[in-house]
């Protein structure tokens, strides 16, 4: 199935000359959804992955269907306030002002292997920063995985430590 | 596996007097989850469901495994300006103030068989919120369901023109 298909360029969301890829017809069609678990699983089946890592929102859908296809753990990294527990923080800075991410501090044993899957790579802001809470639970990264990368924004190169993977690069 | 001892309470979150109850601990727990997800599939299987819905955030976490599970679409319900088309918008009272939940409008065609699936049911007011949105696209709900209820908070009685199924009541 082509996949690019279903990915709907949304102008000027969510704010004035940006072309936003909304990617909620794939989640919608059955064989689309699972097409994009199933390649990823394959990448990742032999390599002893321990646990899927997603980032709040979006990245928890692909991250979470992953984590129960290849029956390994689930991680969520979290807006600020939002793990109850204790957790790790990482700011990172925005084009106007600085965000933060969190992650608990029990989420995975020292040493673990695990693969960050999001749904867009971007500037690789949001990516940076959770690898760096990756590496306070001194966690091993196999790979940062994407649905999608916009390839024109360079993301790349602000994860430069790290393998990354791009199922689909516009 | 008893999922109720992977249950962590946290006094006081998100505010003084409140028992937050953490399931990350399942989430990172590959036997939990996956008992979790296999529970509802079990549930669901021959029941002609064509769509699962999530309510944004920790809702997608579940909800998106589940479609996968049982090989159908994913539809997310977010907060104001998230979704990026046109979308139908229902808002719903907090305890001060209000919120507001959004579906897109082309979700599901009209008479798709849905499940709504969320983590938690406290007092209904999101769930009674997304049922509302998904009868403006004359979804056929066939059980809102949830991983945990808390019973104290009454929620179902908010809920009372859907089944409702719970898995773990507290």
């Amino acid at each position: 199935m082509d996949l690019k298909s279903l990915i709907r360029d949304i102008p000027d969301f969510p704010k004035k000359g940006i072309i936003f890829k909304d990617i909620t017809p794939i989640l919608g069609n059955k064989d689309a959804f699972r097409q994009v678990i199933d390649t990823f699983a394959d990448r990742y089946k032999d390599k002893g992955v321990e646990y899927i890592v997603g980032v709040e929102a979006r990245g928890f859908i692909f991250a979470s269907a992953l984590a129960l296809r290849l029956n390994v753990g689930f991680v969520p990294v979290r807006k600020p306030k939002k793990l109850p527990w204790a957790t790790h923080r990482v700011e990172y800075e925005l084009e106007y002002g600085t965000d933060a991410l969190e992650i608990h501090q029990d989420a995975v044993p020292k040493g673990s292997k695990v693969v960050l899957l999001d749904d867009l790579l971007a500037t690789g802001g949001t990516t940076a920063a959770t690898l760096k809470l990756l590496q306070k639970l001194d966690a091993k990264v196999i790979e940062t995985a994407f649905v999608i990368e916009l390839g024109f924004l360079k993301g790349r190169e602000k994860l430069k430590d790290c393998p990354v993977y791009a199922m689909i690069r516009l």
